[in-house]
């Protein structure tokens, strides 16, 4: 992967710096029960140790700018741990005050970029796409990036394998080579029959959603294409808002259109490129092409965690928690999903119905629509055990160096039982180191904090008691996450 | 329900007494991963608040001697709490000390029926199927009770509804009337085709393993068809030990012929009676039995708990644990069946390869093959909410009134936390009493018990540490429900 790269920078002209832009604000519910709301696909661990964010990252590691991440509020924190972890420090993350569609995003990194380097080409990712084949991508992405240099609009367009219905289409003026080459139109997603016509004219290519120019290229493409927008999110801009780790945009962003980048820029330009990428690319989008990659075997068996198969043909069983046992017998093509608090069961053809079924626990009032039992903070998690009448047990883990707020609950008390590793507990006025097997308790009104002082994950288990549990009971007052 | 009953009193001669006999020792893994052999599905809650053997005790609960309930170590005190629960409280709980099938069981009541009253007659049912018209049950059990009377062993065939090749046969002289006639044969599960001719010909009835007779006649039929039987299961009944509640079998009684009832006797016999009975009854013995009782709507789905359907045909949805939303996709013939930490999706048709399900899991090591997560003890239950690396956590239930044993551990420490009601709490020469909200430290090594003394259940959570967390880490020094 590292010798793509190598060859990635020798390849392209040396005065231009490439900048990374990867939007990972999507909160996609077609992967329920395994993506929420709360926490979607492309933060998920995907192989043992990695996210979809984080191979995507994984994949522009070398010669390229520390990268521009664009996100909502909700999934500030993630990203910054999640691109940590992947050994970037230096990325600049966006934080999108409401959800506008891509346009307004794709300009306001464009924008960024152009205060300090005009010419800089912005290489433009989904963050939940898989490429399998790493070498063909950097191909396709060296040649272009060399169409950017050149002042060009490129998308990549992905070569067609099947009939898909499920995605849209690129049609070219001719047959494709490697390199970037003009392009007809975007064409919506089509029924099966013309889908099958496109397949075998050889004519057309998947949109991937992934793109490549100059920041000073796209910008005077906003002017020219959707000159309303450029005002605005150059306000947001302009007024944005460092805390921590963060810039802010500011809230006149929500003033801007709620458009898609293919709508408002790729389908109005007349003198656009595409390059075509054969790297084995996956939009990951249904249960359908999880299944695909999830090595079935030869009977079309594809199993994850503890999941068994008793003849089975065509089928995806999946356990995601690691305390649950899945067993199908005689099953054809059907997926069965179970994480700790859900399970689904569906037809493999009718896994993109999957967000009616969010729809209806949202609207049961079902949290597991739209979160999971375990919840991730900027100091660490917290899952609920059990909760019942007038209590709740939750477990904590506490990041090494981490705090809690300082805080007080006016409807609850907590005991704190450590399991392993150490906290430093403040009640009122008092401090206390505790250890391995060590308790304390925290009376209904107290001010407390707890902190992780140590160099190891701290594990608590939380008692709470009280007649309302609420995460809601609490008084902040003083937060090292700004979140007073 | 009740005036059916009285019905069946005046039916009879009042010189009989009639006892109950409930053979409640199965532990059927069909249903897994509602039934497992730690907790079968005869005591599963099966209505909202009644397991079958609740229900088949009820059935018998007016004009019958108290019961005499066969059961093996394991769920004696299950027993014992359902049927106090059903407001039985002199049954004889008759324990085997190793499961010897059917024959030796029913032989082992029927002395013990006749130590005080030759002559009374024994109604043998199982404790795991339904009757929905308990009407047309009393009347068939009347109309046995009277051939019994006359000194005849009756058993009760049911009138088929369907060429079902899932059940054994009862083959009669001639076309069936209410009351108890003659049969030719038992025959084994056909096959569909043999199922077919024997549902058309009218002269067949399915074998529900419930029967009738004095526990003189059936003595006698022992010691003509199955003579070596009698000296071993009368020696463990005349060196039988009284424990609490129970009536323990003595060691010897492994010694029996480990064989059927209808093995040793019913297929034996020449001169048996059989009554029809058309009680609505099911045996609930594969998850397409279960599914029939649940009340499909008209597209043939049933669901329980948080369970949806888009639709769905032909297909059950269950989530069986409060915390699980299950969701159905375009599923046709499918039963998907969720506990806690358990998922069972499979074929209708291929319900009864649930043992090879059952076995697979097993072999594999894993506990929820045959175990829940909740485990039932006499003083109440608790249940692991958690468990880590040198760390778990429990919620405990004790019932009012209730003990653990006095006991101590080699090698974990634990910290109790009460959550609801009221513990005392033995800690070496300490007792303290804890409310709610209250908790305590039990260091590694000391003797300690924990009792219940109110008049409400005490709810608490238990966080345990330490190197070694399995249940055999208890040294027991006393116990008032003799388990030391």
């Amino acid at each position: 992967m590292f010798s793509e790269l190598f060859h990635l920078e020798l390849d392209l002209p040396t005065k231009h710096r490439i900048y990374p832009v990867i939007l990972c604000g999507g909160s996609g519910t077609r992967l329920w029960p395994v993506s929420r709301r709360s926490y979607p696909k492309q933060f998920v661990p995907f192989t043992d140790d990695e996210s979809l964010f984080q191979m995507t990252l994984r994949r522009l590691e070398s010669g390229f700018e520390a990268p521009i991440l664009l996100t909502g509020n909700d999934f500030r924190f993630t990203v910054a741990e999640q691109a940590q972890q992947t050994g970037i420090d230096q990325a600049t993350i966006l934080i999108e005050p409401v959800a506008r569609n891509t346009a307004p995003a794709i300009l306001a990194a464009a924008l960024l970029i152009s205060e300090t380097d005009p010419d800089g080409i912005m290489v433009v990712l989904p963050s939940d796409h898989m490429h399998h084949d790493v070498s063909k991508f950097h191909a396709a992405l060296s040649n272009g990036i060399a169409a950017a240099a050149e002042g060009h609009v490129v998308t990549f367009g992905i070569t067609p394998t099947r009939p898909e219905t499920g995605f849209g289409y690129i049609e070219l003026a001719k047959a494709p080579s490697e390199v970037a080459q003009d392009f007809v139109r975007f064409v919506e997603k089509p029924d099966e029959e013309r889908a099958r016509e496109m397949l075998s004219s050889g004519r057309f290519l998947w949109n991937s959603g992934s793109f490549c120019f100059s920041a000073k290229t796209m910008i005077a493409a906003f002017e020219t294409h959707c000159p309303e927008m450029v005002p605005v999110v150059r306000r947001a801009l302009d007024d944005r808002v460092s805390d921590l780790d963060f810039t802010r945009l500011a809230s006149v962003y929500e003033e801007s259109q709620d458009i898609s980048f293919d709508y408002a820029i790729m389908e109005q330009i007349s003198d656009g490129k595409v390059v075509p990428m054969a790297s084995g690319w996956n939009d990951l989008g249904s249960w359908r092409t999880i299944w695909q990659e999830s090595r079935p075997d030869e009977a079309g068996v594809a199993r994850k965690g503890h999941a068994w198969a008793i003849d089975c043909q065509e089928t995806l069983l999946r356990s995601d928690d690691p305390d649950t046992a899945m067993v199908g017998i005689g099953l054809r093509n059907i997926v069965a999903v179970a994480t700790g608090d859900a399970v689904l069961v569906a037809d493999m053809d009718r896994s993109q119905e999957v967000r009616d079924a969010v729809a209806l626990l949202r609207d049961g009032g079902f949290k597991q629509a739209e979160e999971f039992a375990k919840c991730y903070r900027p100091w660490g998690w917290y899952e609920t055990l059990a909760l019942g009448e007038r209590f709740q047990v939750k477990r904590i883990m506490v990041k090494p160096g981490a705090k809690l707020s300082l805080q007080s609950h006016v409807h609850r008390a907590e005991h704190w039982v450590v399991v392993s590793g150490a906290a430093r507990v403040t009640v009122d006025d008092d401090v206390k180191l505790l250890g391995e097997n060590q308790s304390t308790y925290i009376p209904l009104g107290a001010v407390h904090r707890l902190e992780n002082p140590g160099k190891v994950d701290l594990h608590l288990i939380e008692v709470q008691s009280g007649a309302y549990l609420g995460e809601d009971d609490i008084v902040r007052y003083e937060d090292i996450y700004a979140r007073t």
